[in-house]
């Protein structure tokens, strides 16, 4: 039994096939031209799912999208990644043409479960993933479940308050970790502040070759994404923290700083009872997520 | 088949019965007098089990307590509120002498789980249960299923960080939100600020009689509370938040302060999709939420 994941963002639109053990087989990529409307993606996702087909036969597909959707009735709600589309049924549209369940859940929350049941996370009963980029998303299984809540928004630290009465950031609450955490926050400072065009990578590469200015602003950085951790722990206290997105990327310097910032902000009797580890994967992991989640879906007919 | 629960506390020590279906059928309590030592409070114990077996044959325990505990080897780990018993094997004493197997958690997440099974969050997917009082605490079930973490302090939200370097509170992190919105922080502002002896609960009676002062110190105080559980929102996004404990008794006045406050403070697309209600416990929340935690733990033998 085999099972397809799709990835679909607002650049490039991903499918690939997983066995019964999440084991990724096969997979392809095109760009998703979301600006020349959702038909005309959908025309490409048919085109890589039809390829797809030429090699494995799914008996159900997961898609993996960016926020905000309706996990349980399959619809898009115009989410600003794939413009102006508006709201999308895009889980009856996809059945209709291939005939096979599918199911619909966010990319943060995709990328979770591939780690928590074949990555980094894996073997843990309580995981965490959090990704950096452009904005900080995060996804939340227990026992191997994915905990989504009761609007689909578990996970959805980056609107955590951290400051009151702080820094606007788009349609965030005024003082969220976003404002403060996110590869965006990070690259604005890099620029405006210290004028080191190639952003947060800039400064994180500053930062590990010894640059003063550089380690502050970084440091600064960690302690913010520090306390939304810290919180994350009084709140569900996880078994692990699964790290992953384009921030995390040197993170052989950047986990341990944000280990220990963790660890201060805990009480005592948790410092060190749980896990910091980079994501096992990357640019797959929505589509392994993806899958997983439909994989997951048993005895369910159309 | 019958299930004990015990409510260990500073003060008063609970023992109840419950059904199958979590009714309470039977309890006593007796003062804990926890400065005479843990041997003499649980010869108090003791005596009270006795009574109920008159009564009642139960089969298993559940003993619900202050923290910190390990609730997984059912250790008492030097809680302030039973001041100098040091680490006490509470489990293995009670089983010892009763000959039927004991289970431990802590006494938030056992009010929660009474709630969720059996009071006001029966019937939601995913209940998160605060009880504001000296401090904040809560616990989380889910699915009916109490989750507590990997060092057993999923719901410790007292410590939650929502200030960044704000007022340090006894052992919490500096800026914590049980600096902010606990009965003792309500206490101490208005008895140093307003001179209201009568602490939180005067605050609270002067502002539902109109009085300006203290409308704007409770509007502060459900302020921080809300931010609190915003971030709850945005972490697990439960179906429901069950208030409970001494500063909520006017709940007709506070709740939908706090409801407003708290829907202000997320996503556009979750406003109004998850419910606040009042607690249907108060003191018998322990016996019963820890007597239900044993009853579900199927399968045990000594």
């Amino acid at each position: 039994m085999y099972t397809a994941g799709i990835d679909l963002g607002g650049t490039r639109v991903r499918v690939g096939i997983i066995d019964e053990e999440y084991r990724l087989l096969y997979w392809e990529e095109a760009f998703s031209e979301v600006g020349l409307g959702y038909e005309h993606t959908l025309t490409v996702i048919f085109g890589l799912l039809d390829r797809a087909k030429e090699k494995y036969v799914y008996n159900r597909i997961g898609i993996c999208a960016p926020g905000p959707l309706d996990h349980r009735s399959g619809v898009l709600l115009d989410p600003p990644n794939l413009q102006s589309w508006g709201n999308v049924a895009i889980v009856d549209l996809v059945r209709d043409r291939v005939n096979v369940p599918v199911f619909l859940l966010n990319d943060a929350n995709a990328a979770a479960l591939s780690e928590a049941r074949s990555g980094a996370g894996k073997g843990y009963e309580s995981v965490w993933f959090t990704t950096v980029s452009t904005g900080v998303g995060s996804g939340y299984v227990h026992e191997g479940k994915l905990i989504q809540g009761a609007g689909g928004c578990a996970g959805e630290i980056g609107n955590m308050i951290i400051v009151p009465d702080g820094a606007v950031h788009s349609n965030l609450n005024p003082g969220a970790l976003e404002a403060y955490a996110s590869g965006t926050a990070l690259t604005r400072i890099s620029i405006e502040k210290y004028g080191w065009a190639g952003g947060a990578q800039e400064a994180i590469e500053r930062a590990i070759a010894g640059e003063k200015e550089a380690i502050k602003l970084i440091d600064q950085t960690m302690t913010y994404l520090a306390i939304g951790l810290a919180n994350v722990v009084h709140t569900v206290n996880p078994d692990v923290f699964v790290m992953g997105g384009g921030v995390m990327t040197h993170h052989e310097y950047l986990l341990p700083i944000l280990k220990a910032k963790t660890n201060e902000r805990v009480y005592d009797s948790l410092k060190g009872t749980f896990d910091f580890t980079y994501a096992a994967y990357g640019v797959e992991a929505g589509v392994i997520g993806a899958a997983t989640y439909a994989s997951l879906k048993l005895n369910v007919t159309i």
